[in-house]
């Protein structure tokens, strides 16, 4: 009977963009998840701190999900599960640097207590419903990384998560090829994987190419070295504690997030570094500038990291001089680029000597090329296949290069987030739709905020705001007192004294005009006065008090 | 006595940017302008429509301008000429194809008829004032560049303009190896060259390229094929009609930028396309698709361009249906990549197949590569060199590169907009420092906006708004009515009810505390009361009615 079922593949998140990962799989009643990841808002998006996947479908399942799989740490990965958890009650399953790295999360959010967690390691089977779920080693930019073998009973589906090919990664521990090829004679039925870099030929050059730029860098530098990453970049700390130790550096990592982490990692033995190389901030800023190594975070320019800051010289502690040498070892976040160069600009600015990936490989990406995505469809050989993790573009590249390994054009399904897939021994198949939209986070609010609010922030940030106060007489035909005008962002105060004066005369004739809606005739007319003279449309306001 | 003056060279535009470029040459009390450009906004910049060269140094003298020299036809050195003109009354001297480009401007901002051009060729020689300036051809992206060998009083100077040694051009004309060699036999003072792709390790590759690229495009299109890519870049419109011509295509050019600069140049010989080759958009759309080739604007994602009406079905005549083909020729602009990648997903979920630079060389720079860029500096053999156009890492890498080829780092000037160099046979020195920050252009204003306008508009932006409108007794200690409150680009409305109900009940409390100053005391305490409910920081702007 059960047999019957199809397996629903369910994208939550991560399907027509790049972040908040969260796929659902469903058979019969039971439901399995698979990452619960934010991502960071575009430029379109002022006030936004960050987006989550709407988690509607699953509230609606809440009792039936019975567990939650996360393949990373990162946060495209783990940033929106205490969102998830304190909604949906189920067990997070995970690797142990990746629960480290969790229970730090959750702790923050106030979750933790509430939530229940197991540790799992790749090459570990466990039974979540009718799901037995396989774990399998993947190199990515962080350690401890898997990828999935679901049996499901409708056939066996691997979901990569995010992977390289890297045979020579920081940690010795490369991807596990025999699993896959394991999973190939077993028969697959359906491959979700990673599409993030399917536009980039070749292969992505191993973690290891950055110990040389690092060490070139760090033979050439004369005083401090900064190296700005992400917090969650494991082993990049790793090779740098490597190259200060080569170096006759000490190191010291600086902000709250990079220095947890790494106090995890190094808890849980995925980063070696004795104790007598590190040094606190305090003490490094006391030794000679040639023997320190300080690692931070910033690389995506953000003006509250370390290296915003640094760049806009109102860190409290640390100033760049010239002398310093600052490395960014990471790639600027698509829309992220300008914050990044002028970070670059103002720190060469104060001084500095800038290395960053244009100009040394000091960065390699952590996500597979297109030769690896290759090589993964045909280690796997699935019946079926569906692009994760990607814009449109890149789901459709993936698609592209599936069709040129043999899968037929039919047996790829390029999906947006929502769009249910319905896969049995018939075929695959288009089902349901299902809510999957941008939940934006704003402070404290979860969906308060809009596409249609997006649309009012950014015109108010195109023309700013004119407010007009308006003091009548009772029939509406007279100013009691001379209009009160603010405005804001629209032009700057000395340029507009003339303009206002005119803008307050005009108010005068508009008033005494008016017949019956005084405000609405007051907007109006100021409205098409300004941009008339100005070719500019703040946004205008008009309150009205009759006396 | 005149041979001791100083040669000063003072840089009002695109040293520490990208765009807006703008040289003074200054002997004695004569002033020379080469290229007067604008540059777009970045995303930090709302409502601004474009940025120009701050020219009060240029006013102050203005009767001592001795001619505006345009070494090609992109906006970035033209785009700011009729706000110089309108000031400055000086002969500007351009190429045939940049006069005609430059005469389409000036006329639509109704300048033309007041302003005095020149037509100059590559190889020709003019004087103006005590500056000697001979025109030598470089390639670009775009046809009819020159650079200029400026003969002064304290010795001879190099002007590279944007460009690239293609030895392979598209028009067949390569740069002027043997003018540059001439120039180093006569011994060159200081070299002021591009930087742009200073960071490009290599040599960019020819125009040439693209032809292959475009080629199988062609080949494989099954429908219609749109190219996608600048108004100004000629030589891709006449690689364009050469594919369109080689695959039994005929061609219309739809976008009135487009369209005008195709007119100019093919009326000046810089286009040579058959007439029978070109149709209208309304006989196109009549045709077979698979007979046609459109070409239009918006390769940098432009929401009003036609690439991006068509990406979001909104163009009147025209949309994308599935079997297109869309072939975005360009590169993005940094900070537009969130624009392009989104207009390039909308293609593909309209059914386009979308053919960008990162999955095929349909697209290369303009500019000069690290191996030119030495091989620039190698041919000219300058005692001084002076990096221009870029931001400060452009210009850095540019020096860099300079130092390796033997250039003293002591003869390299590393400058921003304003800095004055001098020069003259006792060496090279730092200046005074002019006014040379970037005014904004928005609507018809120029310069009324500024960068604390912009911080304005960017804090409505990230909170929203929120208005309250009180009426209060004489004594300012109760309301007379329910406070006015309407909020903008905050929060959704149907979440804020609640909220707003508190709020009501909150200003009622404060009213009844206030002493002395309603206005602001409702102000602080509605400021704090929703930045603890919400976390946000919306611009709370409260009016008061005395009755």
């Amino acid at each position: 009977m059960k047999k019957n079922h199809p397996l629903r593949i369910i994208p939550l998140g991560g399907l027509g963009e790049v972040g908040r990962n969260m796929m659902v799989y469903q058979y019969d009643e039971e439901y399995l998840v698979v990452d619960a990841g934010m991502m960071f808002p575009d430029n379109n998006m002022p006030g936004v701190d960050y987006i989550i996947p709407d988690m509607q479908f699953l509230l609606s399942k809440r009792q039936k999900v019975r567990g939650i799989i996360i393949t990373h740490g990162h946060e495209d990965h783990i940033g929106a599960l205490h969102h998830l958890l304190s909604e949906v009650q189920a067990p997070v399953y995970a690797t142990p640097l990746t629960r480290g790295l969790i229970e730090v999360k959750l702790a923050r959010n106030g979750v933790l207590s509430k939530s229940t967690l197991h540790t799992v390691r790749a090459g570990e089977v466990i039974q979540v419903g009718s799901f037995r779920v396989e774990f399998f080693h993947v190199c990515h930019s962080i350690p401890d990384g898997v990828g999935l073998g679901i049996q499901t009973p409708a056939g066996l589906i691997v979901h990569s998560g995010d992977y390289k090919f890297d045979h020579t990664p920081v940690d010795n521990w490369p991807s596990d090829y025999a699993k896959l090829a394991e999973f190939s004679r077993r028969g697959v039925l359906a491959l979700l994987a990673d599409s993030t870099n399917a536009e980039y030929t070749g292969w992505t050059p191993s973690e290891r190419v950055i110990d040389d730029a690092l060490d070139q860098a760090f033979r050439e530098a004369k005083g401090r070295i900064f190296v700005a990453s992400f917090a969650s970049l494991i082993s990049r700390m790793q090779q740098v504690a490597n190259a200060s130790l080569r170096h006759d550096r000490k190191m010291a990592f600086v902000g709250s997030s990079m220095v947890d982490n790494a106090k995890i990692a190094r808890k849980l033995g995925y980063l070696d570094i004795p104790d007598d190389l590190l040094v606190n901030i305090d003490q490094a800023l006391r030794m000679p500038d040639d023997q320190i190594t300080i690692m931070c975070t910033g690389s995506q320019g953000e003006p509250s990291s370390i290296l915003g800051r640094l760049s806009n010289d109102s860190h409290r502690l640390l100033s760049i001089k010239p002398g310093d040498t600052v490395i960014l070892s990471s790639r600027a976040i698509p829309g992220n680029e300008e914050a990044v160069y002028g970070t670059i600009n103002r720190l060469f600015q104060l001084g500095a000597n800038v290395i960053y990936e244009l100009i040394a490989p000091v960065h390699v990406s952590g996500h597979a090329s297109q030769e690896e995505i290759k090589l993964l469809i045909n280690l796997v050989k699935p019946k079926y296949l569906i692009p994760i993790h990607g814009e449109i573009r890149h789901l459709k590249q993936h698609a592209r290069l599936a069709t040129q390994v043999g899968i037929p054009p039919e047996n790829v399904a390029v999906i947006e987030d929502g769009q249910v897939i319905e896969i049995d021994s018939n075929g695959m198949r288009l089902g349901e739709r299902v809510p999957a939209s941008m939940i934006f986070v704003d402070g404290s609010g979860v969906g308060d905020v809009d596409p249609e609010v997006m649309r009012e922030r950014e015109a108010l940030a195109q023309g700013g705001i004119v407010i007009i106060h308006l003091k009548v007489d009772k029939d509406k035909k007279k100013l009691l007192e001379e209009p009160e005008i603010i405005s804001h962002g629209f032009i700057l105060e000395g340029e507009a004294d003339q303009l206002m004066l005119q803008t307050r005369n005009k108010i005068g004739e508009i008033v005494a005009q008016a017949n019956g809606n005084v405000q609405r005739d007051v907007e109006k007319a100021i409205r098409n006065y300004l941009f008339s003279e100005t070719r500019r449309r703040p946004l205008i306001f008009v309150t009205v008090s009759e006396v």
